[in-house]
């Protein structure tokens, strides 16, 4: 491992320019290096290190100057796609997780053997794949998707066929203009006509030596989108005989769903990077006759900001800690572990990752908007990127899931436990142990708010227990109204769905945040934790329980767990507490998580913190700045003549 | 006036064309026709049936397809503008409150008659203005401004001077490409050094007859942004002789923020009717065997969506009513009115523009994005303009005032009325009766809800009470903190600072939404409402209030104005049964508030309903589709060596 710092020549962690941000990180109350060390470790370290200087130092991933045009950006992506390939970063065996994955994957998980076939081509990119699953009229109801595959025996073919425009194939990632194969989801049917349900199926679209469309394939491109414009979202009808047919139906998409909360947490670092950074530099307004005051110093402005950046170190840990879960999942399935730990783990990572990619992505996006408003008109100005972050995060409240849609996964699970307890008695526990504490949940019930020291509000200790209360009060409300709901006659339909609004979709999100405020806490109050690093941890994690919770507040007081004048207050003042305290170290927090200034790509948040050389180096740097019109004769010749068209009208 | 419906040529409000949403609409509880004659009047839907037709049979206006780059757009952009002019819709005495006003009004408000003779020219399209106060380094400390203006009493010349890049003139509207002449504010110092302030100038900034820039001035665009591209915002530094000054200063702020909030408004009311005429049509799952549902029959959706109808008719109403006000003011302006009445006009509209631009842009926002995510993929397809409505809504948030710093303002009103009663025991009353329930002050901070029957809680009156108490309650909390601030060593400037987060924002805005609330349920419980829309929009009122109290139910616990389970519940309880009322009405209410498919532009949006025809139509229609991409030789012929420059790293 290369050194921390310097004296090296190619140090791990170099410092950082100095520059008019050098005052703020003199501030910090610990190291931030030493942070960097014990977040991510230094191999983590060393991965990033060499990837980021490997994208900076290839002029193919220079940011293109301008707007590119739709075609021109994803002819980029794809040359980068190559690139990246020639790279080859990490062994494809490591793929896993990473969002080109999934064609392979979809391969390794629902193949048998005679589909292993694709594999070297994959990734020899002979062919390029992509998963069509959602249909034009139907995305979270897989069920109703409407294409179909019939099977003949006697051909032994499969035709695989779009009974109209509406059950066409439609947002599949890379099929709108490079995919040559895609695993086609489709109802099979046999002779007679019984339907077996969704199947998957290799179907071959485009020929790889030309690019054009197979027969009996209509292929093509959706167009623009809000953000993520250099991947081809595409649409297909068919009336073609397939390859040949998966033998497994679809599977769990926990590790897509695990992805994106990680994708989103990286969108929620790069913005509160970009807004503190600016927060510390930009001054305004002051006392009366003294110097303006870097924006950073109003209790608005860290209340507006600070809670993000703890939401982000909280989120990046849960998501990572849940990554590993996944990877132990994976490695029982890959063992063949039949053992009922093995399905109960799949159900409990199942029900964390469907609450986890809301409120990552939501948190990310609210997040975002907020660092976009807090940086006023330069927020707004796209060179400084808080725009096309909130483009290319805003899908993820949306893709493998709408994200309120899967929350009642998670509720489903909850209320399940409690089901299987009233009924047979048995214990609530589970792998990851998320669950264990709702064995106590009658005692937890009858649990109140006492009141606290202020030095002890400032731990994320009282905000767990609240969040404890919380979890059981929601799930014994929820509980009861689905009850109500049956008994007074509504089906389950029915009844599951006049339960969301105010029961199962705030016990969902509650459980997830207590679960996320818990594994934080344990992460920070680890006995190897630096003890230099300890102080700052702890605020971060207080602060985003704390903040969460604060959301909480009318059910803490409306179920009686609050009481009085004094709990809410306790809540708030910690929270404008910590945010004080965090204030000073969170320039060098923001240096923990940000990526270099190439990467960040952002004049307003460079580690310098030159702020207005930046900005007008950029803003020098843009086509034509000082050039005149090329319209100008538009002005100066034609004048108009008002009212000339006013009989017109 | 024309006829209303059928059986005219050109009936001013035609028939919508039959589809999928036929039978949505044949639920509504009100003739849909009816109520666009109450809300809007004949009059203004004339006017807005002529400017809607003007534009849709002019090919200028055609949608463009594809994206332009932005010199194309900003060229057509600034075509269109002089078409407008053409057109001539509304003399130009009457474009007060439009944005292309602020030149215009510069001169008229600020100029003294010398000045006037800029007037023709502007009108005629010789000159054309922008207003530059902004700078680099400062937008809403305008007293920090830097840019000077010396005047030389022996020449008569002022010389206006940009000290420094930082002092660059920036983010001025039209400045980039377009403008002929700025006003520009600048630091007056006479001959001996002494600084008269902030002053408006004139300074031409570029020759009309070629764009190209006068000497002394180097200007240009700064970039694109995240939205409203077709205007040019641009930057400018001064070494140059101005004109004149205009012998007054910076005014009041009120009318730009009246048009925001009016600009915010349209902006939520086209996204809901994307929306809502989406979620009628769209189908997704069912009970078990059944047709699938539209989706706007899940409490969810309707909990999502309909609030922001609501809120839509809510704040249209105030802004509209708000606008009235101003004319009023600007009357007694026009006419030398020197009453105590006409300065306290002035303060109250300040307070409420200042709270009510924040509160129509946030709530625009936050309601573009909740519509974007009710469509699912199909709302983040570009095509569909919810991405477009949200980046060209999003500087609502910031320009004219930062939102959290304009409620500033409002609070500031508020506290000073508290003071000033205390002080001298004067009534508390304004011109428009805003204000005047503080005078029950200390007697509705007793109050309590008492409960009341289930129809009882579905009238806004019962969320008006509340409103009455909070805002009294937080004013209450606002004075003591602020005091106890002071008591404790603050000086004022960290006093107020330390008050906003919890205190004086939230009593800002629970203010305004009061205000929104109040005008709203008269306007709806007037006499001459019509029978016949009575019921709906009184449910409109009751779930705007109803939700917009609801952010606020931990503070009314808090204070012991809710207390027990039931209340929370009943407020829960009453917000969904009436999107469960308006639910079958939500349709015919977007058929009032939706402009014409021309306008709208949204395929998922279309008053037939025909969701799937309509997108494949777009969808088709937009370039190369179908075409195999231009770079396919780079896929067929250059397959990448995996690892190849793995030496690299």
């Amino acid at each position: 491992m290369a050194p921390l710092g310097e004296g090296s020549d190619d140090p791990l962690l170099p410092d950082l320019p100095r520059g008019p941000l050098h005052a703020a990180r003199a501030r910090a109350s610990f190291p931030w290096k030493e942070l960097a060390l014990f977040w991510e470790g230094p191999d983590m370290l060393r991965f990033k290190k060499n990837i980021f200087s490997a994208l900076e130092n290839d002029p193919l991933f220079a940011h293109p100057p301008g707007s590119l045009s739709l075609e021109k950006y994803r002819e980029l992506n794809f040359l980068r796609c190559k690139r990246v390939f020639e790279y080859d970063f990490l062994r494809v065996e490591d793929l896993l997780g990473s969002p080109q994955r999934t064609f392979g994957s979809a391969i390794y998980n629902s193949g048998s053997e005679r589909h292993f076939k694709y594999l070297p081509k994959i990734f020899n990119m002979e062919i390029f794949g992509c998963f069509a699953l959602t249909e034009v009229s139907h995305g979270s109801n897989t069920k109703a998707m409407r294409t179909t595959a019939h099977y003949d025996p006697t051909t032994e073919e499969i035709i695989i066929h779009s009974p109209d425009f509406e059950a066409a194939k439609f947002w599949v990632g890379n099929m709108g203009k490079t995919a040559t194969h895609a695993v086609v989801f489709a109802q099979l049917y046999t002779p007679g006509g019984q339907c077996h349900g969704l199947h998957p199926f290799v179907v071959q679209i485009r020929d790889p030596k030309t690019l054009l469309p197979m027969p009996g394939v209509m292929v093509g491109d959706i167009g623009k989108k809000l953000g993520q414009n250099g991947l081809d979202n595409g649409f297909a009808m068919f009336h073609k005989d397939a390859r040949q047919h998966f033998s497994e139906s679809l599977g769990s998409l926990s590790s897509g769903r695990v992805a994106i909360a990680g994708m989103s947490v990286v969108n929620l670092k790069l913005a509160v990077s970009i807004a503190l950074r600016f927060s510390a530099t930009r001054r305004q307004f002051g006392p009366a006759d003294e110097e303006e005051a870097p924006v950073l110093e109003y209790p608005m402005q860290q209340w507006r900001l600070l809670p993000y950046l703890a939401a982000a170190y909280a989120l990046d840990h849960f998501s990572k800690s849940l990554f590993l879960d996944l990877v132990e999942l994976q490695q029982g399935l890959l063992g063949k572990d039949r053992s009922t730990r093995q399905a109960e783990l799949g159900r409990e990572i199942h029900a964390l990752a469907s609450a986890g990619k809301p409120l990552a992505s939501w948190t990310a996006q609210r997040g975002i908007q907020e660092c976009r408003e807090a940086c006023g008109g330069h927020g707004y100005l796209a060179m400084n990127r808080l725009g096309d972050l909130r483009d290319d995060n805003d899908p993820n409240c949306t893709y493998e899931g709408d994200n309120n849609v899967l929350l009642q996964q998670t509720s489903n699970y909850l209320l399940g436990l409690l089901v299987h307890r009233d009924q047979g008695g048995a214990r609530i526990e589970s792998p990851l142990k998320t669950v264990d504490f709702l064995e106590a949940y009658p005692n937890i019930l009858g649990h109140r708010f006492e009141g606290c020291s202020p030095e002890d509000c400032l731990d994320s200790s009282v905000p767990l227990a609240a969040y404890e209360w919380l979890v059981c009060y929601l799930l014994r409300e929820s509980y009861q109204k689905l009850n109500q709901e049956k008994q007074s006659g509504s089906n389950d339909f029915e009844a599951r769905n006049n339960c969301q609004v105010y029961c199962c979709r705030p016990l969902a999100l509650a459980f997830l945040e207590l679960t996320v405020v818990r594994r934080f806490h344990e992460h920070v109050h680890q006995p190897h934790v630096p003890p230099s690093l300890r102080a700052v941890l702890g605020r971060l994690s207080a602060l985003y329980a704390l903040w969460s919770l604060d959301q909480h507040t009318a059910l803490l007081y409306r179920g009686g767990y609050f009481s009085g004048e004094q709990a809410g207050k306790m809540v708030e003042n910690a929270i404008l507490a910590l945010c004080a305290q965090l204030k000073d170290d969170s320039v060098a927090l923001v240096d923990v998580i940000a990526p270099p200034d190439f990467i960040l790509d952002s004049p307003i948040g460079r580690a310098d913190g030159e702020l207005y050389k930046n900005l007008w180096s950029a803003v020098l740097q843009e086509s034509k700045v000082l050039e005149r019109a090329s319209w100008w004769s538009e002005f100066s010749a034609n004048k108009p003549v008002i009212g000339s068209l006013k009989s017109k009208l």
